[in-house]
């Protein structure tokens, strides 16, 4: 059967083309990937606030196919609303479906603290509105935003058609040596590739949505893989 | 960007395991997929009626994500209402979506043709009644019905945990030397692994739903990978 | 000439199917697997204790193959007259063949002690009746038995179709915080590909019965392959 | 589970160490391998007949494995008392196991003719008087013996110890011209390694007894295995 | 020493970042890529008549390089001035340098001709002015074209930012099956990788810029590489 | 894009063969390299001095290509006016070109400083006068020259046809156990293949003018690549 | 044991350093080489005639070691005499050691003829002298010589410091197109690893000394090994 | 050139088949192997003595081909006039040839020091009379004898038909716990392929001939290959 060692829930905005191969390319031996979609195709407070109504229903159907857990699959929708949003939407999540869930910004903020980065420099294909928010969060949870820097890009699916090294050329130019690491922001932003790369080169951790997100997924339900790449934290902190 | 190719949007009932992972597999370089799901967990008639109702909202999400087809993925799903009903399933879908739609259904009808299969043997996981469903709409269509053998499982999700060699061994034990080649049903019977050693064991072409659907779709806008592996129809009918 | 570094005479019960394979897969370069068979259809205590009866044939036949050593290949077949019966059995086979022998149950304790488990969660595919068994003859050898499950299988034929993500579940199910490790318990059990797996996820050394009994079968002729693979007993204590 | 596509229940005299080797090799995927003995120690014509009297007892054995097939594994065994001596050993084992039986001599007459092969040269590990056995049988089957070359060895243990080179160079030395291929007896003779090489340094088909074994084997139950080893037998006549 | 079977010397507009990598990816066992670069930054009309002057110098610091041959690396470049520019070009290099010398515009027009295509679909990155020049050019030299289509780009850096993806896609929207095959027009423009890919969806040849230009330096010398990649071109016309 | 993560801009002697291939075959990932040349074929000092006046155009054509370095490759062109030669040309070509900009004999000055060599044996193809100037260099800038030896070539494309093992047997014919380590001089003379054979056999250090080149040129821009081969300067010191 | 398909027992001149190292590069699976030596430093023809004297002595030794067959290793060493010396020699060696012999020059001729060159451009690395005793042999065995050229070498020992680029580009230099073929002559000089290519970019058979010996004593032997390399003799006349 | 690293003359009995193959299995990059050889068919005292008068013709026929250091290739052939004679052989081929000698016994004892060994076990294909002068010489040489076991063989062409199995299971027989490790005598006695199996079962250091010959050969002139089996001896004592 797929899914013998872990069968994942994943819940993505609909524009979003990004962390289903994402998932699957760091998906462990024995893990396998479900999804639904909640509607959405502007990255605005508006629409990602307006996307939450369809979460329940995906979850629902997650469920279905006994996942193990869900992760609802979106950065900033689940931090648009401020600290405590995340975890307001995994609980109601978790409540309606009867299955652990988690959420992409949690996933974020765990990443952050266990690999020790308190003083952030943020990489972001949003807008600048959208920016605030994210910040607002980060810094509400206890982790300082140094600089953030977006590629002001609104709709979705124009995101999905960036390649690793945008993120990679981003990163590098918002990265200033009075912080402790980066994080990539995103699960429609590719970048899993040049993750060890940019360790690599500047020598500090780096974070991405989507690999924060797996390696919440399976950290939350003991799943301890080998990795030989996707940075420092799917390396060492599993 | 993922899907540079071609843009899969699939859509699985609730309850499936199997065609996402079977996707990702076959899927040749520059496809993606990207998937959403209709309510559903138990494979009976009723039940599978009922489903179709959720089948535009999975459409209109896949359409945000820039697909270039959407493919309706359940076999009985698809003909339950019998000849015809697969045409009306991706015209709808179509006028609702705008996006190129086929179903798993269309898809085996096609693949039996292609293949020059019009005496089939075939082997289902499911109980007499979807099998008697799924026997009618082959034989309106034409391929003539010689053997059909069914699990009996009636719950989607203990379909999802056989293994390949259940299929392999369900395959031969329902072969005759009077067809002209097997259909193994039903988007959620995993196997895909064991298409090419039961041709070579049997001598006859295999066709599978997840393997058929895979092969219209790519077929439907031109993508002709050249399979080494997944049987004759995929090695040598793109 | 085969098995110029070791030839090992391999006892089963005719209807074992697993331990053929799993010791074939097992064996360092210049070590091979001489098989003969005991009859036994059923895994109950009163089959068990009849099989014995068959193993003097069974290890005068491997002494014509020139085998350096015999294993008694049947965790319960070994153990179901309690302790000191493995012991027993191996000494009378030594008596009758002229040849070193070791049984499966002993290489079971021994594997426990050389890991340093001493409180086990144990994962079996038996009946209760054949489950207090075992438990009593840990226990009387001095490892403590936390919890122990089964699956209930009295056919052993019925066991040699179980997948190793079967033995992945129940371990992981049958594990508590409060073991040192676990036990996978029967040489019909496929195991040993999700040892790693299993090892990796809990934290835990991993014993399984077929492990076990390559481990001491090598381990008394001083073969000393540093393996890569099934778990930390062929990797770090050979 | 081990052997879902071919379970093979092996019968070997109880010094064979060869005969288990060559077989797990030359399996293919799904296929696995189970063996029962025979009491023998030496090839001697007396003690071939009396070795006949464990057949059945081992078939029985190996009926409890579920195996599909059983296979006779003893060349001169199974042709002692000439011909139809073989028919009447896998009829027997047929009638007392259920299960379908062949024996080693019959797979070599039968991919003699298969491989076209009427008169042939014969390398063997033996002493003249089970030649003269051997030659008889061939003969009585209608396949002429232009040469017979043996070893001379009695103890079938030393056969076992032989290196394939030596069946090479026996073969290459008893092959002349006016003969269509080459046939290298015994099942303990180890071999199969340079099938190949002997192929294609003397230009025709090369028959072994394992590799005709597994031949007959596979053939009979519709295994149709693509081998790119092992000669044109096995290449080219599945 | 390095390039013992050919030494080209590759003369580039100096804001072309894709001939080199693709030449040295391209290059056969003992063939080496010696580069000197003529001033251009955008690519129109006027600026790519101005370019030639730089040419000369180039091609005499090459012949230093003991280069065995010049290509003159520059599609619209070389065609710029209209029909038999290229062949003008080719002849003042070679007076000046005493080496052989070749361009890009007439490596596309043999190429085109060799492979057969008489009606062609061309992408290009250009704007109009610049399209209008090559379209003439082709027709010129009696290759019809059926349709063209620029990316409308004038910044010749901005050209080389392009993923091959782009490339697959522009070819796909301006082919019609009206036309023999497809050009892939600049050297700037990256496409090798997926030429392959375009010619087994569409089923028509691809010729590109740099494929071409390297085809007809390797044949002008004779090298006739066995290719298995970039196209039937390079697969099966050296 | 090619060369997304660094574009190296290198100018090289018109008749230098090896730097383009030695620079890249050591390209990490993401890295490209563009060409262009200065006059000269002799390597004497006369030559070496007028050879300069080329370099400013030929930074400026690298500057169209968007390179985020320039590199003066050629060791003894940027040291024949004696120290600080190096330093006055990088800061020209930068004032010129507005391109960050270093030179190789900069490089190895950096190099066998950063290696610990401060007692060197020097291996050069060149004649006495250039190596008595490289001599006056490297001493002015702390390194003592213990052993300097060359082949005595004038001819810079003869320099091009020496194979590795020339440099490999010249420089163990210049060690002496009273030095920290070797350097190979000249960007012309090929030696990367056996920087690792040479630093194995004799347990020193040893640093190439290419291979120096590269690593300053990556060190200078901040790109960390973990190389297994090129010598300990470019496996442990970047 | 080595050996065991064929021992080959090689002579070659005392400072032939190539042979050795090409013959143990094309030997096939079990076989190996055994090697004498015979007086040379020059290759003159009053040295050549005088080696003659030791290869008696060579040819016992290496009976000593069992080999199936001698290679007298020396092209004009086995020709200086003209034509029928050839013969003589490996006569003589075979009266004298008992062993099959054969000559360089014998296996030259007989794969010029196999492969159907009766016109032939010769490259060697000898002087005119020499040369002119080769060109004469060769026409009176019928081969007509079209081109002959030298590198006009006395020291063996030099000619064993030749790259096989050398080889590639002297025989390319030879070649005319009224000749059918190439033959590289001297055992050493190094070429085997050219042979392909220089027959891909001719489109004409290439011999070499070494593979015509190679070729010969093989084919002496009746060793059919399919090679995938070292040219059309190797590939398709063995 | 081959041999651009290390050239070895290799001087071997004439019946010896082993040395050669095991060289050149043995041999790092750019080392090649030349042989002479001198007459000997039986291994006993008085042939060893008398083979001797053949050496100085070998090493001066190795001198021809350019070799860096010379190996008397012989273990017993080395030490049979005991103490001191292996110092003498080599000093008198040095004076004849001018180049370095070394012999095999020199190396073993060398080996047997370095490795720390000074209680060893000695397993050799030798008759007792050989035994004893090979005792002698390592008694003298200050290695203790503690045990050593022969297969009793005086044709040295019997010698080199033993598989490395043989070796493993006589030295394995010869082992005992006071020991410090194994010494495998005889340059004809194929074992390297044993060597790190035999090392890592009895958890002592193994030395062979030809191993401590190679070894020998490479450390006299610095070649620091950085080994992966072999023994304890290649891969950290280089």
């Amino acid at each position: 059967m797929y899914g013998w060692r872990l069968r994942i829930g994943l819940i993505v905005p609909s524009s979003n083309t990004t962390m289903e191969p994402e998932f699957w390319k760091m998906a462990p031996k024995g893990v396998s990937i479900h999804t639904a979609r909640m509607n959405l195709t502007d990255v605005t407070e508006e629409a990602l606030i307006k996307m939450e109504a369809y979460a329940k229903d995906a979850a629902e159907r997650l469920a279905d196919a006994g996942v193990d857990i869900i992760m609802y699959g979106c950065t900033t929708g689940s931090l648009v609303k401020g600290k405590g949003y995340d975890r307001q939407i995994s609980q109601e999540l978790e409540k309606h479906s009867g299955i652990r869930a988690v959420t992409t910004s949690t996933a974020v903020v765990e990443a952050l603290r266990e690999i020790g980065i308190s003083k952030v420099a943020v990489a972001t294909p949003y807008i600048d509105e959208v920016n605030a928010k994210e910040k607002q969060f980060l810094e509400d949870n206890g982790i300082e935003v140094i600089r953030i820097k977006g590629l002001g890009l609104v709709k979705n699916i124009e995101i999905g058609r960036q390649e690793p090294w945008a993120a990679y050329k981003l990163a590098k130019s918002v990265y200033t040596s009075n912080t402790d690491g980066i994080f990539i922001s995103c699960t429609n932003f590719r970048s899993i590739e040049i993750i060890d790369i940019l360790e690599t080169d500047l020598g500090v951790p780096v974070i991405t949505s989507n690999q924060a997100s797996m390696w919440l997924t399976l950290k939350t339900l003991g799943i301890k893989e080998k990795y030989k790449e996707y940075g420092a934290l799917m390396k060492e902190h599993l």
